[in-house]
């Protein structure tokens, strides 16, 4: 799998593809994007790893002479996708999300391990045991100091994973800048509204006070600045006046699992690629 | 057709329907809606006109002195729907909601008639002409001062069909609070986003720089608050990273036709009541 | 609660308010529909139960003899919305809408009782057992006559229960005329197609290989045709030719989970009304 | 622009980006899809014509020569999309997908100009007309031996405009196999159905009656069997019990307009590569 992300010019392309061929790599997934707002070059190229003749390391090496090339600010990866990927989970109380990716687990339908779920209460840990996987309790107190102490100890016990993904499944408590940053475009929350709007707190309250016909949910990369990360994927469902709130929370629901798996699961695949604020999915 | 809100009690619907038996009432339609945050019901029924035995300014005022019995703060009306409605449309130079209520007239879909197509550019003159339609050309000038003149022309213009809506089909001017309240749940507007989102001017730009993964439209009564009047309908369309503007512009249109013409209809069909900051559809 | 289908008529809606009222009966929810091709009428009224003056046997007497004043043909039910549902779940081996259920039953937002998983298979054993549910395996021999074994043990093991719902979570066996009579509005089925599409085994391939741009689920009632009987719910969701059928499987699987999930919620909240092939839904 | 198609083999991408490259092709936009079922590979690409260092004729010599590396049963096609498209739309008694096409044209939407309208009724002439377009009456007898001269008539009537597209516009008579076969991959039928389901006449009829949530429409290239040629689009909209035939109709008329106008884009645009009996929307 190779993911390229850099300025724009004329024979990207052809560069890359001659050096994919001459490596005889089988392209199975081929996906471009050239941004014209920003003159960006988005590219994702899936090839089929026995048909390569050199190693990974030799290939990757080759490759950084090739993406040289293509200036300064390009980034790029290149990873085997056998290679099984990690994700831990962040919850508080509220339960949907996580019964909803343990049955994904469960069902094979995941493209990753999860390794452990972390909550700030001990609500869902049977649920986590009942699927065999260690629950760790990190209790979150009122007073902002002992918070912090409390974000040290969610970082240590997540990063001891070295995880792909860091995925905040109904966790209600706003990360710290510094968390921010460290799990740049690793951290994936999910919002119960189709942002931008209805930010923050009682999304589906604001949504019922407002009297809209539609509700939504958003995926998105953690930034310092609430709810407004990156957005992986939004989808909505139709409401009407009959609804109450626990009727909305409960369409939401099922809005919020659907999203927040596609999303994590175009994550994982590597099918997202970010710049600026916005995203870029090969789905 | 009889509408009905007022404050939720027990036999409201016995009364109603007993006295709808009591003139001998075929009751076709009958829809009923308590709100339990507000506690106020609202009802619309409708009856062949044929099948009641008095006439309609009789079953009005024998209907009162019922309603008079729910309360002084009751809203109801009664009318004859087979009486036909008026609408008249204002628009500035983007033709996309013209075009689609026209041919909506020509095939017989519109359950009003079109009296007149205001406009505050002449780009749209020849198309309300070919349809036979008279079109009025009053230009807004930047200057303050002269547009409340411009905009006393357009209320003259307006109220002399003394129509059952006007409808701002992509009207790009921002109607002032006297107006807002003179047609008060009879000026429908189109705003192209999904409100509350991208309030106010180039909703499609602002949402092209959040990336945003679905775009919208909403239907509204316009309030002196700008977009935020109560919301009739919306509805979204996907989009993904490789959309330009312009391509949501253009999906954005077909939303925006569609989401006018489902919430006019409704409007000119009674199915739509207003309590504070929010609609109930009958539909 | 009180649903009610009899042939349309002057004044039922009077009639049915009146003695609602004169119960002293709080109407919560009502809804009507009357069909204009078969001429029925339909009606559910949620009424709250401490409002009403009198015993459920004894409320239930007396709604009989106004019922009797609408024909023969009409089908009427009244019950205690607090008396817990209670339901059974057949089994193969795909474990998706399985999971989702437990999972829902697990945060509390299934309006019934799981009492018992029945397999075909011994797969999702496990999980039924992790979330505290008895799980009996049926094995069913490819020998026809061996089968009516298998589905009589299986209705006894089912009926032990007396069930409001025997859902069929992707049980991969066609039940039999006599259970489909036996379970006739009880027994519910989730499809992985839009049906009338693709009836009948492997539907997303089917799918993949007509080349659709959308593909559906749809869950229904069971009756003796196969995968034609009363419609309760039906959602969709876009594909692109890039889908693989696995692909296609994933975001299916999806789309079941909702369509049966609403579907079984309107069936235990007794908001779905069958005429005929058709149903009314009360939601 | 550039459409491939060809047997999927190793260094396709390589051999055709290093050939644009050599040209000096800026590539606006790239995709490619390898079908796994089919071993066939599709791709579009889109050049700026003025980076091209050779004319459009000796693009195309030059391309043959790489194209006939890659199969003799590889279909490709070179063409300045500078070029303006034409297309006769073919109508019958129905016109709102007339009048959403004229629309379309009207506010320069359309990427092609609409040469000539052809009606087997005269009820759109008026509308034609006020568009400024010719308007052609075919009438079609019953008598099948008559019918196939008016095929002949509308056959040489639609050829003298050379269009690109042929487009039957709700246009309600079978085309025959001969004239199917003549305007392969050029004729485009809208379909008000979401098909397989509800094939041939009155789906909206056949839809109430099965009692379906969910209605269609589907544009697809039209081939000698009813209803079964190449899928270009779908979409479809929520209905319930409550919508009558007309209500059905109306609604499913939105959906027509845009999925014929969606499909009818793309088709313009090259974006629509055909194998067998499915598509490739490289949208």
């Amino acid at each position: 799998m190779l993911s390229l992300g850099c300025p724009d010019a004329l024979g990207i392309v052809a560069r890359l593809s001659g050096f994919l061929a001459g490596a005889g790599a089988w392209i199975v997934e081929a996906a471009y994007h050239a941004d014209p707002d920003t003159g960006w070059f988005f590219t994702r190229q899936a090839v089929t790893a026995s048909s390569v003749r050199m190693s990974l390391e030799e290939f990757r090496e080759r490759f950084a002479e090739i993406a040289a090339t293509f200036g300064k600010e390009a980034e790029w990866s290149v990873h085997d996708t056998g290679e099984p990927k990690r994700i831990v989970l962040l919850v508080s109380k509220e339960g949907h999300c996580l019964h909803d990716l343990l049955g994904r687990a469960a069902t094979g339908e995941l493209p990753a391990e999860i390794c452990a779920v972390i909550g700030n209460h001990t609500s869902l840990e049977p649920v986590a045991r009942a699927h065999g996987l260690p629950f760790q309790h990190v209790p979150f107190p009122a007073d902002p100091e002992q918070r912090s102490a409390a974000f040290e100890q969610v970082r240590t016990l997540v990063d001891a994973h070295d995880p792909h993904a860091v995925v905040l499944a109904r966790f209600m408590q706003v990360l710290p800048p510094e968390l921010c940053a460290h799990w740049k475009r690793k951290a994936i929350n999910i919002h119960h509204s189709f942002l931008p709007s209805f930010v923050g707190a009682r999304p589906y309250h604001q949504a019922h006070e407002r009297g809209v016909k539609i509700i939504g949910a958003t995926c998105h990369y953690v930034t310092a600045e609430l709810d407004a990360g990156p957005i992986i994927e939004q989808d909505v469902v139709r409401i009407d006046h009959s609804y109450s709130i626990a009727d909305m929370v409960r369409h939401g629901r099922d809005i919020e699992k659907i999203v927040l798996s596609r999303g994590l699961r175009w994550h994982l695949e590597d099918r997202v690629q970010v710049h600026g604020r916005k995203t870029v999915i090969f789905s």
